[in-house]
């Protein structure tokens, strides 16, 4: 049977949960298969076939090939849906959006996470934790913004860009991020947390 | 008049030579504004009005708003024609491979050209240096595994996949990569080159 939807998958990792959000919307069935983001799991050859990149989220979808990258895994069950937008020019700026969060936001608010809740300051991590703090409150500044007053990152509805950017800005405060300085976040936070079929990161 | 289209660009950033790549492609004229990417004309309150991230490119739409992120762009001016893939699956192949570029690629492959060629080395990016230099062959090995034995990255015809991992690759030398042991990506960088209507990342 290879007609199941398969996600390699991390119950740490934000970028994982994007996809389950996403699932849990559309009311998708799937198989979860742990991983270790820290132990090698996702390096062995048995995994770089499934994505030569050796990162999870991997999706193996119903014709049996892999998908790889949280957000084209989005784009990818949001397309004909409510979630993906239904003008070119709002689905631009909803890629933009998620451009923004993997360049500009979750290699700082995701990864200083991931150093000081999960794998604590190490000689090669310190160094840094000072530099991305800094980008990471540039990053939560832009999406502040766009926030302030408007309800949604992408026209004016919930969309996959919202779900991209909620991964790891509702865990930031485990990095040690505090949102008081953003109104229009945590008002923004609370209205993605409202949507019907929403789980949590621990679900 | 806001009927035009106004790139804020820059001469040396790959990621505005992808717009400038795909809208020679498609036969679009437009005015190039140049700011210098090092000395903060690119975070001033007005630029900043543009693109909240303080980056080029960002784009000024016929409608007179403002497009940012060279990726969302880049899938702003494809929709509909050759260079956007016409099944979702391989759309989403597509879109994957310009996450992998943006999350995985850029920061190691770009980031080093630019400190060697273009900053020079500094006590701020020497100690980086090594690891991003090791990474950025990561990123050419996630590459050759696609292209030893597939002509482009998003199903069988150039797409704006292509275009956004060219836009960095092509000068990856600039950086000290050395592309020997890549035969693939090689052959790729010959058939962009060779597509009807591009442009090098100086004209």
């Amino acid at each position: 049977m290879t007609s199941d939807l398969v996600l390699y998958d991390s119950a740490i990792s934000g970028n994982a949960y994007k996809v389950r959000l996403l699932l849990s919307h559309l009311g998708l069935k799937f198989q979860r298969i742990e991983f270790d983001v820290d132990d090698g799991s996702t390096r062995t050859a048995d995994f770089l076939a499934k994505n030569p990149n050796g990162k999870v989220p991997t999706i193996r979808l119903a014709d049996g090939s892999h998908l790889f990258e949280s957000n084209a895994i989005l784009y990818y069950f949001a397309e004909g849906t409510k979630y993906w937008p239904a003008s070119k020019r709002e689905r631009a700026a909803a890629l933009q959006w998620m451009f923004f969060e993997q360049y500009s936001h979750e290699p700082y608010i995701a990864v200083v996470r991931h150093w000081v809740a999960h794998l604590g300051k190490t000689p090669q991590n310190e160094p840094q934790l000072a530099m991305r703090t800094e980008r990471g409150y540039h990053a939560l500044g832009v999406m502040e913004s766009r926030l302030k007053d408007h309800a949604w990152f992408a026209g004016e509805a919930y969309s996959i860009a919202d779900i991209a950017l909620y991964a790891y800005t509702h865990v930031a405060h485990e990095g040690g991020f505090d949102l008081a300085r953003y109104p229009g976040i945590r008002a923004w936070l609370a209205r993605v947390a409202d949507q019907p079929g929403h789980i949590r990161i621990s679900d």
